[in-house]
């Protein structure tokens, strides 16, 4: 997430939302967010979101995602807002809708689906 | 994929393998490739594969993937291998698995689902 | 869909519900509905919501879909109700969510994503 | 799966295959087999290939699937083969092919992703 510029944006019960600002690391021939910038960062905002629900001494392990592309990430901010819609107590399900802002508006280009686990008592346990 | 220092390994009609060196750039915090460049390469190896089967003047974009996470990432190289399951004219169903190396030995880490769609006469799109 | 008992409730421009009232023949060991049924009838919303936004002559396909399991589908009448997310002139992202509803409640039991495909001129093809 | 005619028609450990034979009621307007009837056999048949690596007492729940259709699944035999891809303690991961056999040969008609839930010890919970 560092290497991307990613910034956690917001956080409260059941949702997270990032932020990635315009830079060249992170786009592709055409000047736009790469896919895989949308992609991690959604499963990053799914993963925190998830995580507030949690013990305080679980992990976080994302099982699966699936995402769809649906516009062009063609902007100056890239932000990935992610909810639980169902939370388990060992897995959580979450969605995530995924935005660019470019001018001032913001343009829905991406959305996840994605399921997470709850790694009780191994904080230490990769993510 | 250049950030990522991802390298197109094998390139055949139907199939593409990217491999990615281990970097400090690419992990995450136990030193495990992060999640998100395994989607990453299997995302551009499907793009790849799929390409092989399109006219010359297409372009590939993907319109959705879903990747499901089996085992950490933890090794030398990371490996994606992608296969064309089904060429419609305008759409391929394409399918990569991800490996990592380590010490010799090949461990299954992650496997995608993805479905490419080809642009026709626009080769200056976006991918 | 005639077979499930399974009823077009609303169509819109974007958007469709689907119902069916409770049955045996659409239930598990439980006499929970099915999560195929699920499925189904939130795959078929999707259908009819991507082809409000069709030509007239168009036949529609479903790509793919990821469905996800959020809570027993434990209830009176199961509903799916989706709409477009985003509507290219080949292929439509849709949403759908299913609930399940009890004793008046409505309980959030699953959720779809789905691509959709316009297929022009076909109208014969199978859908 | 008794509405749909389903049978077990091979089960061993890690992997399971279900069969449908063509009846009308599981056929759409083309007499094609409903793409409904593929998602339900494949995912049934995850479940079982998961349930044999399980301890005896447990239950199976499905917590996600994606299926991608392939191409029209249009003859006399429906058949869906599953294989765990990964059997952790409380999540498998199983992909699933369909195929529909038609004059003797086999065509690849849909293939499926999917997560699979172990619930110890509750041997009468839904599946």
């Amino acid at each position: 997430m560092k290497h991307l510029g990613a910034q956690l944006a917001a956080l409260g019960p059941g949702h997270a939302e990032i932020h990635v600002p315009f830079r060249m690391e992170v786009t592709q021939q055409h000047n736009y967010f790469h896919a895989g910038v949308s992609g991690a960062i959604a499963d990053s905002a799914c993963g925190y979101a998830a995580y507030t629900l949690m013990p305080a001494d679980s992990s976080v392990l994302t099982v699966e995602y699936k995402l769809n592309l649906l516009a062009p990430a063609d902007g100056e901010k890239l932000m990935a807002r992610a909810r639980v819609l169902r939370s388990g107590k060992t897995l959580k399900i979450c969605a995530a809708d995924i935005y660019v802002e470019k001018s001032g508006a913001e343009i829905h280009c991406a959305t996840m689906l994605a399921t997470i686990m709850c790694l009780p008592g191994k904080s230490d346990r990769p993510g």
